[in-house]
């Protein structure tokens, strides 16, 4: 990242690369840009050395206890979002088209026509309509379907998330896109499944605790639903978890954000958190403490 | 379709089924519909039986060979193109996000993670501007990516296919939407590999013969390029092809417009087509002879 944004900063910014699990900086910075793959374990030596933290992710739970008195936190708004609800569709088309079955039979090298549901026509409830709700409306619009809008109170277009019950019983996709919250920690248990009309999929972009695993798991060994799921509780999915193999399961391991392009919408925020500290204004986007 | 259609014909419409293989009416109907997986050898048997055949495909490459004189043909417009440009949708986003590789890691119950393309921020060249081309078009749009369109000759938005060479140098994705004709077999072939980037991705909806499977394989081997394809040549392809397991190779068993919604478009077009005979006019979309 230094080399990156070295050029690009205005003269008198001093920028400085810390690889953690090296020895700390002995002076405080005004921000801090923590890797993208550094756990929240990390921000409790950040006493003494950073004002300011800025995260490289968009969900931020956990965050908050490690964070040291004194400083705060923004999350990567604007970098994930688009990836993320790409990722949603990726996991809806191949679902809806036949994957993970289609990818089995590719390992055997088996060809085997059948008829899968597809997409088109589709009524597709989003819960969450935030960052990623708002992508991913974007990208699911041209694709003839019905889509239903979810959120904690109802405005507008958006349903409240009260309504479920009756929003549920003829859902064909019911995609997550919810912070995880107390609130919306097993959001997605027995009884919202039992909702669903059968062979319902559930997708999951967001966070694996929305969904209660023991649940869903009873829920696809019976054939009720199908999911897809870019995050899982726990993580990383253990080997031999049925949720691997289960019929109608298809699971990525965790690259809603995790595309090659990532920097080219990184880059851009934190340039802009230094324009802000320069003009002695707050950084954007503080969500802690 | 029996059954669909009866309660929805017109008074008057005699409509009878015919299973291929059972003795053929002796008599001749105005209009015959032909199964969606009957092959085009079972067009030779319509002489004296049709006047006019609806398929329920788009493509119609071969039909020509077996429709005995003086009967025409209309294909399947408006039933396969949305779906299949979904299928190419699923395929770029699915190769774009990891697989086959990540079906791979399902299959073995393996978590690992890496960093994949992704589609946002990609030059997208679509050659075929027909039914599918325009679906496609309207699918991709929102994905913030880079739209090339090519079609045989230049027009408004649309680059010549003569200026493919120049396209393709700076291509990450390439979607074959053309139907297969003289001019369009082999269009992707080893001079055609040769000026993508490394890496880039050949998307095939249409037809398999429109790639040189020979060549490609030869770059798939070298990595030198990854493909997604619906449709390959030969079909259905053999167990023990190299296509199967080479490395960014994505396999989907020719399920373009195969989707559960299939017919809830066949049946208006069936329709339609007894409308215009009702009225004295001629079948819509008629392609042959």
């Amino acid at each position: 990242m230094l080399a990156r944004l070295q050029p690009r900063v205005p003269a008198g910014v001093d920028l400085v690369s810390w690889t953690y699990g090296d020895p700390p900086p002995s002076r405080e910075f005004d921000l801090v840009v923590v890797g993208y793959t550094v756990g929240y374990a990390a921000l409790g030596e950040l006493a003494g050395i950073a004002r300011h933290v800025q995260t490289q992710s968009l969900g931020y739970d956990g965050a908050g206890d490690f964070l040291p008195p004194g400083i705060t936190l923004s999350n990567a708004v604007g970098v994930h979002e688009g990836p993320t609800a790409e990722m949603a569709m990726t996991l809806i088309l191949a679902s809806q088209r036949g994957w993970p079955e289609i990818g089995r039979l590719q390992v055997e090298g088996t060809w085997s026509r059948a008829t899968y549901p597809g997409l088109i026509g589709a009524r597709v409830v989003l819960i969450g309509v935030g960052g990623i709700g708002g992508q991913f409306e974007k990208r699911i619009a041209p694709f003839d379907v019905e889509l239903v809008k979810v959120a904690r109170t109802a405005r507008d277009d958006v349903h409240a998330i009260s309504e479920l019950p009756q929003l549920l019983s003829n859902a064909d996709i019911v995609v997550l896109a919810v912070p995880l919250t107390p609130d919306t920690r097993h959001l997605v248990d027995s009884a919202f499944l039992d909702q669903l009309p059968k062979g319902a999929l559930v997708v999951n972009v967001s966070r694996g605790p929305i969904v209660d695993t023991d649940a869903l798991v009873e829920h696809l060994r019976t054939g009720a639903v199908r999911s897809a799921l870019d995050v899982v509780d726990p993580e990383p999915l253990p080997a031999g978890h049925p949720l691997w193999s289960l019929p109608g399961s298809l699971i990525s391991p965790h690259l809603g954000g995790a595309v090659g392009s990532m920097n080219t919408r990184v880059d851009p925020l934190v340039l802009h958190q230094i324009d802000r500290l320069l003009a002695g204004e707050a950084p954007d986007y503080i969500v802690l403490p």
